[in-house]
């Protein structure tokens, strides 16, 4: 036994990170799902055999990425998506972030919203953190989202990695945040159904804005190494 | 080959995160090394072969604390340990930062310094990013010494881990945020003598914020899954 498993053994038990409902029935909405991000979140969830629905402004756009997809995804305009889903992910672009959500407000009622969106800003420089007004996007989100429940979670992933056939495994973990464990649970469950992601509870909605920000750290990573970053937590 | 394997061959040659600087030779003063985490990193740093210097405001206390690390780490009053030291670990609590800073400008003129601290709230929710003034604690330090050149870095390491001689390898990566590259491989460098840990370049100190702040959701995964959270980066 090495020292660190036996550190490990003298632990009380942890939380299995993967000990979460089943959300295989859960129909999946992404809004902005035409985008890198939205496309290859949308792609790995209906791989894993959940039914997705991509949510576009346009509803032509949306057809046609859902017939780029396949496997059963639909394509509908955004306010459709919203009302037809359970869970809906926000994956537009910050520019577009309060316009949309504040449009769909009724739509979203009653829905589990999973906010991953990251506010950065570009210069020569390369990017760098926007401090949304409420903290966040999260927290924008729940500020104009009164009557849903809102999470945010799949800040860090590489939309170049989600979207490639080759990619069997997404080798990352996905920090969950939000005020209600059910609904973390939720996420988590959702995370961990692309193989090799796993959901990690990472604590509230007002700790989120540090979590959207990072995303502009991993871009200098991915300049520096040529990669494409993401993120495990150890000792989890 | 996997896919991801096959992947990574076609991709240009990544910088080597490992390809650094000698730093064998620098005597390396931690401020605030009387702390958890100070004290932590002075042991895991002098273990490695690094010569240690820990300064506290007492010279008592640093010297008892030296005493107690051995490994040839030396014990000094904050002043001269700046003095006496090649590049300097920041480590003080947030409520010091700025003030023994200031009282240390010119011991630290023309040093390197690694500023690893977190600014944090606590309240019955656990913990909170506090934003400073400047952006963020390393900028602050940058503010306040205009002669030295500032990096930040070792942000996310358990100071339980750090400190357990049981543990031999701390599983984890640093993330190091500079302005120079010089000065950036010298700490990447350094956190790479310790075993398990590498140094990855992460971007320039406007970018320190959320960095600094990710602590606050690191401590609620180990709330949650009763852990000693770090971070590894993938694809580097």
């Amino acid at each position: 036994m090495t020292t660190e498993a036996a550190a490990e053994a003298n632990k009380p038990a942890a939380k299995d990170p993967r000990a979460l409902p089943d959300v295989s029935g859960l129909v999946v909405g992404v809004l902005g799902g035409t985008g890198d991000q939205g496309r290859g979140l949308a792609y790995r969830l209906a791989t894993a055999g959940q039914r997705v629905i991509v949510g576009s402004r346009s509803a032509d756009r949306a057809r046609t990425a859902a017939e780029e997809l396949g496997l059963g995804v639909r394509g509908l305009e955004n306010a459709e998506c919203a009302t037809e889903s359970d869970v809906v992910i926000v994956a537009v672009p910050w520019e577009g972030h309060a316009k949309t959500l504040e449009s769909l407000r009724d739509e979203l009622a009653g829905k589990l919203v999973i906010d991953c969106v990251n506010p950065l800003g570009f210069d020569k420089k390369g990017a760098y953190a926007i401090r949304p007004e409420e903290g966040s996007a999260a927290e924008q989100a729940a500020a104009l989202l009164p009557q849903s429940r809102v999470a945010a979670a799949f800040h860090h992933l590489s939309a170049v990695l989600l979207q490639d056939p080759q990619v069997a495994q997404i080798d990352t973990d996905v920090m969950v945040l939000g005020d209600n464990r059910e609904d973390t649970d939720i996420v988590q469950a959702l995370a961990a159904r692309i193989p090799g992601m796993r959901g990690i509870y990472a604590g509230r909605l007002r700790n989120a804005h540090q979590v959207e920000s990072l995303v502009a750290n991993l871009i200098s990573v991915n300049r520096r190494y040529k990669a494409h970053a993401g993120l495990r937590i150890t000792d989890v």
